[in-house]
Formats: structure tokens, C-alpha cells, sequence
């Protein structure tokens, strides 16, 4: 189940030098970080980043489904992809199906691959339009591995071009001498965004919350941004208000999971915390919206919010923390209104949270 | 330096059985965990809670600077009765001291101990005083030493005393019903509280943060609740504004570690961050206050905000969470203005944060 590749020989995205004091992180693209090839999924470990660089390799999809579970990868576009990898490797293994055992082994995989983490919005319908695909190409006697293959691939490619645009529309709003606080891990755009202030002449410091229980922010983003060069410092979850007032804190930068389209935000749970506390401060709240809503919810009731294992609570790295007979509460996800959001950046432009039906929520 | 006695022999305070569900624990009353006996100090290392119950023994003052210095022992009173041990400690070291070396030995070892946690209000004043009565009673032919000994016994059994008031009078505060938040380890005023709930016969039931980076949160308090017979959950630092916008918070109970006397509040990191969201979510936000303010500080700039070593930031129970190359920032207390206090409870009952100049100010 693990390797580690010599050599990431499949779709090099163009990650190129950024700036002149650091090299642009694996992590700003999926594509640096999730591979299909030859049957098998690689897959960078991302519960093992800082520490070290692990890639695991899978064969079926219930290995996958169980890999996006174990938050071996994350982030909503990421998981989607290797979602739909993993359904590739679904029809690899129904290639020597007949026709009337195709269908029903294909959405058998589609549904253990959709019910992994419901709060992304590209996840399921990404299952959906693969699974579709699939059945057209086998139907049209093309390989429908190949199908998905190249569709998972091709959307990797476009995701990555409009984290780079919504990053450079999100760095117009950053002044020379600007902290950021950002939360969680919030992909490619956040790096693209902090590269292009740099090049626009800008000096940007980063703060990074740790991002607990799964310290995505210690392990991945203040990773990256250190990388990068940038200055960064990490708090604890519980530090962020205090910055504010220290004022430390000219901007909050954070990506999402989903956007409703009357404007509400679902992120890492404690991203509603510190929205709060930035209304209370006057500090604008930005969120990196990327492509805008791509599931249509019509508001933040039809979101649903991802509860995960108590039991991750109560442990920190693998080391326990709480004493026994304590349980534990783990929403992974918050919703956040339009009425505490400053602006949704996404390839579009710089919006406000007001605007999102306007412009992504057609004839809904 | 470590040792586990047999038997705790000193100043057994009593904690009785509370209620028919749990016992009282031993954290509730500093006595049950810190004590002098023999030119030894004695301390319960609460880092190595919950997992054992691990004494240290300690035969210099600079030995116990050091304990309270790596948080052996935490708690704005708990540190202060320890820093008076550690003076009784030099004490007992300058016993053969002739008179003028007497004096400039105890000076040096009060100014060590004064500067080992700066925030709380209670270490400092208390240092000063057993300074003062240290030399009246070597001057009188006293031994200094069992004077010292005696006023820290007799103040750790005046503040059980007081905490049991102060925790009676903030149940009255509680519904049937309630669920409380509560950050950090309170001491034994929650404690009470919630005991003397149950005897009103109300059903409480507790969410405590995780309080990192030294998750006394999980580690003490949801331990002690959990002990007592309390329905306890474990959330990050990052979830209390989401379990609010859920519903599933009444009131929020935390303690401080210095009041000023125009009403702000001083306590763990946090603390701040969850006034704020209480106030957006029209949360009582309540502050168990103890004996009141004791170092008279004036304002919220006359207390300063103790800053811990940044690199207990990057790491969670030993085991490194960040990435090489990023800072860390770790600032150990915030501080929370009365306009988001609804009330501060001490054993003089429930005030408002305004009242608190009235009544301890004096002639301020």
C-alpha cells in the first residue's frame, strides 16, 4: 500500500518558481499531489506532511473511498478528484464485466465513493457526471477508464488555473505590510494569492492557525507559506481574537467547502468563530471562492455539515489528550452568514457575498 | 525530585463526596495538591495529568520557580501559594544565615519567585507579604519558616472557602437543563458550582474546550467533571461559536486570573474569543471571580499579558505539530472588556463587571 516513486512522472502542472525566495509548494496544485497511472491511484500522504513525503498506492476503489476518509488527502477539490480516481479504478475492475453487470458494479463504486465527505460541493457531482461518462464510453465501445482518466485529469488542470486567477484577483486586496490570518489548509489559492502580492511589490506576513483536531494549518499551510519564505506564525485556535485587538491582524484570508448561493460560507469548523471575531474588530473577512457554487444549494439549510469520529477529539498526532471517560464532539465543518462575509473572491472577480446568486445561481 | 507518597498527610481540606455520581476531585482545593512538609515542597505535576498522579518534591526556591515557570502547577491561586512554599523553602535554607545576610537572601529569592508568572493577580502581592512577615519574625525570634508555612495553609483553606461560596452562588445562575462551555481549568469554583447545581437539583451538563497548547481543558477539566459524575464533552478551541449557533450552549462559565477594577477581565487565551462570540449570540458570558480583584490593577493597561515560550506552540504533548521553520507566537492570557461580561460572580455574589470598582475599589 506504500511507496514512494522515484520520479511523479504523470501531468506536471506548472508550478514554477515563485518570487525569488522560495519555490512554489506540491500542495498548490492536486495534480502534484494525486496521480492515476497504470491502475493504481498515488496518492501523496497528507496526514504524514511536514514530516516527511509518503505516497500510497491503491487498487480499488473502497481503498480510495477509505483513503478520503482517513483524510489522506482533503480539501474539496482534491477529495473530488480523487473520488473520481477512484471510480477509474471501479471500471478498470469491471472491464471483464458483461454489459448487464457493468451498470450496477459501477454505481455500487459511485455510491461508496459519493458518501465519503458530503460537506465538499464538487465531490458527488463529480461522482455523478464520471459515472455518466462512463457508462456513455462503454456504451460508445471507448475505454471508459481512459474516459474518466482524462476528465479527472482535465479538471485538475482547470481547477489549477482558477485557484492561480482567483489567488491574483484576491491579491488586489491586500496593501504592502499586510499580516493575513488564515485557517485550515486553503488551497493553491492562498499561495497564488500571497506569489502574486509579491510580485505586485507587496510585503505580506502570514499568520496560521493550527487548525485543530487535524492540524492542517500547522502541517500544511504554514508549511507551504514558510516555503515559500513568506514570515509565518503560528497560534492556536483560541488565539485569534486576541491578535485582533493586539492589532496584528489586517486581513482574514480562508477558502471553503461550499458556498449557498444566498451567500453563506461552509468552511473548517472555527472558520465562523473567527468571522465573528472580525466583524467584532473590523477586519475584513475574504474568502477564496475559486469557481463559485458549483452544487446550487439555495441557502445554509441545505448544506449538510460533516460530523467525524468523536474520537479524533481526543487525541492530538496520534497522542492522547483528554482522560477516559470523556467523549468528544467533532463537527468538521461551520457555516458562516453573508452578513459576516466581506467578500467571496472566485475566477469571476471580487464579489460580494450578496452577489453570488446574482451571478453563479441562473434561473434556481 | 520525583516521588509518590504513600499517603497525602498534610492539610487534608475536606472535599467530600459530592452527590451519589462522583467524588470530589483532588484539583478542587489547591491543598489536595500542593504541599510543605519537612523543608520540602510537595506538588501534584498537573502536566502529567490525567494519565498518572505523579508527585514532585522540591528542596529550593529555585527548584519550585522553575515547577510553577514549566506549569507543575497552574492557576492563578495554586501558583501563588506555591511561590509562598518556595519562599519558605529559602527560608529554611538561610536558617544559619547570620542577620545581615538574612535579609538580601530573602530579597533574592521573593524577586526570583515574583517573576516567575507575571499575569496572575494573586503571586506577586502574596510574595510581598510573606516577605514583610518573614523578617518581623526573625526579628521577633520567630521561626520564619513555620510563619511563612502557616499564612500559604491558612490562605489555601480561606480560598477553598471561597471558591465553595463563590461556586454556590454561580449555581443560581444555572437552569435544570443547562449545558455550560467553560475554557481552560477553571478551579474549584466550577467545581462547586456544578456540585451545588446537582444538590438544587438541577440536571447541568459540560462542553470544555481543549485549551491548547496545554490542553488543560482536556486534561484537567473535563477529567474532574467527567469524575464528578457530569456529562462532559471534549471540543477544540475552534468549535465553541459553532455549538453556539447549534444551540447547544446556555451559558458560559470560565474563571480569570486577574480582574481590573473598571471591569475587564483577564484569563487563558480564548477566553476573549468567546466573549465576543457569546455577545453575538446573546450568550450569558460569566466569570467566576473568586475573592474579586486583589492587585487593584485600575484598567485594563495596567495588567500585563504574560507571553510564554513560542515554541509550546509547535508542539502538543510533546510531539511536534509544525513544520520546521515556522515561528511561533503564544500569548497566554487575553483580555476581555466588561462590555462582554454579564456578570463576574466572587463570594460577595453575582455583580456586574461596573459594580466591581464600587465594591473592591476602595478609594481607588
Amino acid at each position: 500500500m506504500q511507496s514512494k516513486p522515484s520520479e511523479p512522472t504523470m501531468l506536471q502542472v506548472n508550478t514554477a518558481q515563485a518570487g525569488s525566495s522560495g519555490e512554489m509548494p506540491k500542495l498548490a496544485a492536486a495534480a502534484n499531489t494525486l496521480k492515476y497511472h497504470d491502475d493504481r491511484v498515488l496518492m501523496l500522504d497528507r496526514r504524514r506532511l511536514p514530516d516527511e513525503e509518503v505516497w500510497q498506492e491503491y487498487t480499488t476503489y473502497e481503498e480510495v473511498a477509505q483513503a478520503i476518509e482517513q483524510m489522506v488527502i482533503q480539501g474539496a477539490g482534491a477529495v473530488s478528484y480523487a473520488a473520481g480516481f477512484g471510480l477509474a479504478l471501479a471500471l478498470a475492475g469491471s472491464r471483464g464485466h458483461k454489459g448487464e453487470e457493468f451498470g450496477p458494479a459501477v454505481q455500487q463504486a459511485a455510491s461508496r465513493l459519493r458518501a465519503t465527505r458530503p460537506t465538499g460541493e464538487q465531490l458527488a457531482p463529480l461522482v455523478d457526471v464520471l459515472e455518466k461518462m462512463a457508462v456513455e464510453a462503454r456504451s460508445a465501445g471507448q475505454d471508459p477508464v481512459a474516459t474518466v482518466v482524462r476528465e479527472v485529469e482535465a479538471r485538475m488542470g482547470r481547477a489549477d488555473a482558477i485557484a492561480r486567477k482567483c489567488g491574483q484577483f484576491a491579491a488586489d486586496l491586500l496593501d504592502d505590510g499586510d499580516a493575513i490570518l488564515t485557517h485550515c489548509y486553503p488551497g493553491g489559492a492562498l499561495l497564488y494569492m500571497l506569489d502574486h502580492a509579491r510580485n505586485q511589490g507587496k510585503h505580506i506576513t502570514v499568520y496560521s492557525t493550527e487548525t485543530r483536531p487535524y492540524l492542517q494549518g500547522a502541517r500544511l499551510t504554514a508549511a507551504c507559506t514558510s516555503q515559500m519564505g513568506f514570515d509565518t506564525t503560528l497560534i492556536t485556535d483560541n488565539m485569534p481574537a486576541f491578535l485582533m485587538y493586539q492589532g496584528k491582524i489586517a486581513k482574514f484570508v480562508t477558502a471553503c467547502d461550499r458556498i449557498s448561493l444566498d451567500g453563506h460560507v461552509a468552511n473548517k469548523v472555527g472558520t465562523y468563530q473567527y468571522a465573528i471575531c472580525c466583524n467584532y474588530h473590523r477586519i475584513p473577512f475574504i474568502v477564496l471562492g475559486y469557481a463559485g457554487p458549483r452544487a446550487k444549494s439555495p441557502d445554509s439549510k441545505s448544506i449538510e455539515v460533516e460530523e467525524r469520529d468523536p474520537e479524533e477529539v481526543l487525541y492530538c498526532r496520534g497522542v492522547r489528550t483528554a482522560a477516559q471517560g470523556v467523549k468528544g464532539y467533532y463537527p468538521a465543518f461551520d457555516i458562516t452568514p453573508p452578513t459576516l462575509v466581506t467578500a467571496i473572491v472566485t475566477d469571476k472577480g471580487i464579489l460580494s457575498p450578496l452577489q453570488i446568486k446574482t451571478i453563479y445561481g441562473g434561473k434556481v
